[in-house]
């Protein structure tokens, strides 16, 4: 799957402008780049009067906004979205950043700052590098505010280069299934080995497989 | 899959209107709805100087913002957005509205003012009913504008109200690939046969798998 990173750190602590220039720098390194943000106020996203905004007023749980190059959504969603389930829908970069969901199981990089707190968030909960203020005695790279080229190595000699995996995600109705190594294995091979003979999947990376059930299930 | 149904007609014709009213009314049925609309002049959605703006302008491929109760997507894709991938992007929902999308090969509610036009634009395209300010003489449902309850028992009666037919899509890379009805039969059978002895897959309603594979093709 597509290598995730959590950018964590107490609020204020200036995360979303140190996010700016990583993202900056990785663009420039011709990388495809979703950034996840995960915002616990709530948050206004569409601009009252025009008509997306009219359309979720009536009620609508998702209203897309679609052109020939950009699109946009707005959904209030049935299942709760798990980090997991917004990486899934991220698709078709190359890295997926995240700011926030410091609980979440992906490797973090703590932004730290010595005038919010003296103490940092996220060691030994998955701290892989620090942007730091101050210099901390233990073994974790850490950079600078202004480095954005040096967090920018990092990620990418630890998280883009390294050589394709591959995986299988199972999600049924609102719930991700996990899966251990055999199992994920024979599913991949039965899969990939059933859809070898239609046309188009001779070049197959990304396979999506989306199967809807009625109510009754039927008889296998 | 979820039933879609498309409004279609020419600009200011007061399509967005029709369709606030006739979700308030689905809504009001207690059906989830989502809106996808066709914006051909481009759009701008997000509100300059805000976190998601900043990260979009930084470079970010994909914004996505979540909170608890709702999330936010702006993407630049990088594989053309179809209609189909647009819907299956909205799931969870009951059924879905599109505006716009005239030459997508789903039923079309055409609306029609005599001040804009004199002409139907998708007779014998897809038509399945009008709300129109004028009554035409050809067998079509038409309704008045201000009818969202009988456009609502319209789409309830032929679209929401349907027995649940299995149905499995296959997307490799960026295609959507073509199935007929006996390779879609046995691809529901073998995957549902294959995770019915995982836990939790025993009430299973939507599957969603994906697998990601290296660039260099792995022997089978």
């Amino acid at each position: 799957m597509v290598p995730v990173i959590s950018f964590v750190g107490r609020s204020n602590v200036g995360k979303t402008t140190v996010l700016e220039k990583v993202v900056g720098e990785l663009k420039s390194r011709g990388y495809r780049v979703a950034v996840i943000k995960h915002d616990s106020h709530g948050f206004e996203m569409d601009q009252p009067g025009k008509d997306t905004w009219r359309l979720a007023q009536a009620g609508s749980d998702v209203v897309i906004l679609s052109s020939a190059v950009k699109m946009a959504m707005i959904k209030k969603p049935a299942c709760e979205l798990s980090l997991d389930r917004l990486i899934s829908m991220a698709e078709d970069v190359d890295i997926i950043i995240t700011e926030g969901f410091k609980t979440g199981d992906k490797p973090k990089i703590e932004v730290f700052r010595s005038d919010v707190s003296d103490k940092l968030l996220t060691i030994d909960r998955g701290l892989v590098a620090l942007v730091t203020d101050r210099h901390f005695d233990i073994e974790t790279p850490q950079f600078a505010f202004e480095d954005a080229r040096g967090i920018a190595d990092f990620i990418e000699k630890n998280y883009l280069k390294q050589t394709g995996r591959r995986d299988i995600s199972l999600r049924i109705n609102c719930n991700d299934i996990g899966l251990n190594t055999f199992v994920k294995d024979a599913m991949i091979k039965t899969i990939t080995g059933m859809i070898s003979s239609l046309h188009g999947t001779e070049d197959a990376r990304d396979i999506k497989i989306e199967i809807r059930l009625p109510t009754t299930p039927p008889e296998f």
